[in-house]
């Protein structure tokens, strides 16, 4: 018996060592690959974003937990913290960071993240949210929309900065996400009606409305279907509906449809549609993924766009990638844009 | 008998999974809640510094320690690194960023951190050294002296760059720290008795003096007491006494004077001398903490500050805060600001 | 037997932690100290450079492995990013930032990181590669090359970014290792033959060629050999024949050779040569570096350096050392620099 005592002696001496390093995890994605856009140089790119997260919960008693989340963002071909348009830098926790309390009432969190209709969407797109060009996430997913309209120019386009989040606890299949931001100035400018010189909102005016964001969601077997609704500091608001299915164990099929009404920042033609077909099939390790959709700005070409994706995993946490992307119409130069990727994407 | 044989076998594989985690520790804050000042909008704000830092001691044998820390600084309403005044974004390991060694003859580190003086004077504040507007730590507690004068606009005012920092071992209650900065230059410029386009020390240029920080504690029983003086890289001098008593179990009473000799670098009126009283009153998980205190720059007129706060504990490593605070005087704009706010406080 | 079962039932929950755990690893250098250069005053300075990394790997079954690594680098005297020249601030994981597999077929990776010249010569370098004012790394081992000309001002020199890197399996004590870098912009402008107003390669332009660095490695019980070749961005290209032998057990001899040819940027003597002899000998828990060296650029003064150091090893992970060093003529000013240093560097 003495050695089992020392074994629980030993123990004891790790519980101290494991609670204080439970109390911190650390997790992330790298994700790494070549990309051939139609107009570009072969470039090493991404095709999802690349994390180093710092999370932890602390138990409180009565079902009460706190709750923390800091996620630095990074581009693994130059080394850089994570960069928006014109090569900007982002800010370090460019994911999130989120502090906040969870019990029966939910969850509860102040900080800077997705907002409740940017994190409820990803799971009604088909490549799950991604950034790459083959996903739809970042425009026809949003009908051309940004959340945060008064940030620093290159700043990402799908969260609020100083923001209120509320998540209810999921009741026979429901759930409802909020999110409220404040009115505190940001950054900016914003062009909209004004001009360069004289912008519609000045560099640092607060917003003119509180922005906020609500999504809900049902989930019945099968079947999961999300109303959400937006509107940002410059009060561009947004709507969105979605759906999917599991036709069968194998087969996911997806749908959405979105309106943007930029009333308040455009003279003319305030309205955008769009809206995607989408379809997941997994074979063992493989996943073949496919869509289709159009945007619609009134007045303006659309763009139209049609994806088709493979990965095969490695392992849960590794798996491998090709994407091949046709985009047209639209605003973008030159009119017509294909992508090829294939890469390595790899969770710890 | 088998089965605790494994436990032990598998307690060795643990073994050496475990010491090599204990080389680092991650630790950190997240602190967030609600501002209201009177004069601007509500905001989402902190009360105390957020940090996500990493640190590590060695035995080297004989009594002796190699240790190391950096620690990050960041802002959960943005999620940027921590800033300064206009935005200026501060260096990546804001909190500190040193490596030493430590026996017998007491800790000697080098890098930058804050000076003798400044983490001394943190005891003896009634908000525990916090940079909320309620507490006295960055204005008053320092009579408006900046220990790091020659760096850039917007970095921190407490701490030494390219510092040797020396503490002593405790001596029957007698403890004394020592911080030496180098002359090398830091950034600048201080405009000082010149004008903005001749300033004092123009950017680049090295300190004038070497720049000196030392701290004496004593504590005996209940009571304990701080004398220290600073000296800065432009020639500013700064003398600080301060008291503190735990008038019953419940009971923490603090009191500290200060005084700031900037002849070197004003025209006229180069001294400034501030005040605190402060109490800490603790009742099973909650706290209040009140201050009063003064500072009268010669010349000028004076600044009053009251504060009042609450903590309340939802574990060792969480609480709820609520503070008030009101500023009057000097040459702040509007001349009185109240502030108010309330939020959580998470240690990981 | 209960408490054994105990026990095992406890490890049971460990083994969900410590597998989590190990998932990623921390890992880095602090390395401080006090330095002074001839021309300068006393500063704070580092000797090795400053990293904070994280790294994983992940067993895929069949020998396969995916693994990742991610190293800040940063200036512990100041707190901040490192910086490169003109104090601009580098990327966050400067030291690395890759993904890739390993396999019976070497080890294939894509990111950003140290070019395999690069990475292969630091073995044979007096001073292990490090980037101290005594080591012979960042100047005579390189024969004043660069690996990124198109990179930003201050960017390292020794990496690629937007690159694939493959090392063979190790056969017969023959190792080969190959970067090949994409021609996408990083930055730039690269004056070469142009002027500032019209650079040869202006801001934002393309590689004019595909960059790669190739090296050979063998290994024969006391002796190694290297060979190495490499072509930038801008078409500079770079030999390198260095070896080293045990010459007992305590003596560590080597020596290099390395030539640039410069013929696509600049209009005349476009090669430069550089030779280097050093010594390593091991006493115990202490270390004696010596090193001299050359640099000739066709038709400019040349470079000659000497410089002899010492470590002394408190721990496996904790060294103090002592270095001296001597520079003389090229195109520096003044033209002899003498630099005297004296620190700690603590691995953790």
């Amino acid at each position: 018996m003495k050695k089992s005592l020392l074994a629980v002696a030993l123990l004891g001496a790790f519980a101290g060592v494991a609670q204080a390093q439970t109390a911190v995890q650390i997790y992330g994605t790298v994700d790494a690959g070549v990309t051939k856009r139609s107009d570009q140089t072969l470039a090493i790119g991404k095709r999802a974003n690349n994390t180093l997260g710092f999370k932890g919960t602390e138990d409180l008693g009565n079902g009460l937990k706190a709750l923390f989340q800091l996620e630095i963002r990074y581009e693994p071909d130059t080394g850089t913290i994570e960069q928006g348009a014109g090569g900007v830098q982002r800010p370090l926790f460019q994911g999130q960071s989120r502090v906040g309390l969870q019990g029966d009432f939910g969850m509860i969190r102040l900080g800077r993240g997705l907002t409740a209709f940017q994190e409820s969407s990803t799971a009604f797109e088909p490549w799950h949210g991604l950034p790459t060009p083959a996903g739809f996430q970042t425009d026809l997913q949003v009908a051309g929309y940004t959340s945060d309209p008064l940030g620093y120019t290159g700043n990402s386009t799908n969260r609020f900065s100083n923001a209120v989040f509320y998540n209810s606890p999921e009741f026979m299949g429901f759930q409802v996400n909020t999110t409220i931001g404040m009115k505190e100035a940001l950054g900016g400018p914003y062009v909209g009606r004004g001009t360069t010189a004289a912008p519609q909102y000045a560099a640092g005016k607060e917003a003119s409305t509180l922005p906020f964001s609500v999504s809900g969601t049902y989930k019945n077997g099968p079947a999961a279907l999300m109303l959400a609704a937006e509107r940002n500091a410059v009060e561009s608001r947004l709507m969105s509906i979605a759906g999917s299915v599991m036709a069968s164990n194998e087969l996911k099929l997806m749908a959405s449809y979105q309106r943007q009404n930029q009333s308040n920042t455009v003279n003319a033609n305030p309205i955008t549609k769009a809206w995607i077909l989408g379809a997941n099939y997994t074979m063992g390790p493989g996943k073949i993924l496919a869509g289709y959709g159009q945007k619609s700005p009134d007045g303006v070409a659309k763009t139209k766009q049609a994806s088709l994706g493979y990965e095969y995993s490695l392992s849960k946490r590794t798996y491998l990638y090709a994407d091949a992307s046709k985009k047209k119409g639209g605003v973008q130069v030159p009119s017509t844009i294909n992508t090829y990727s294939l890469g390595v994407n790899h969770a710890f």
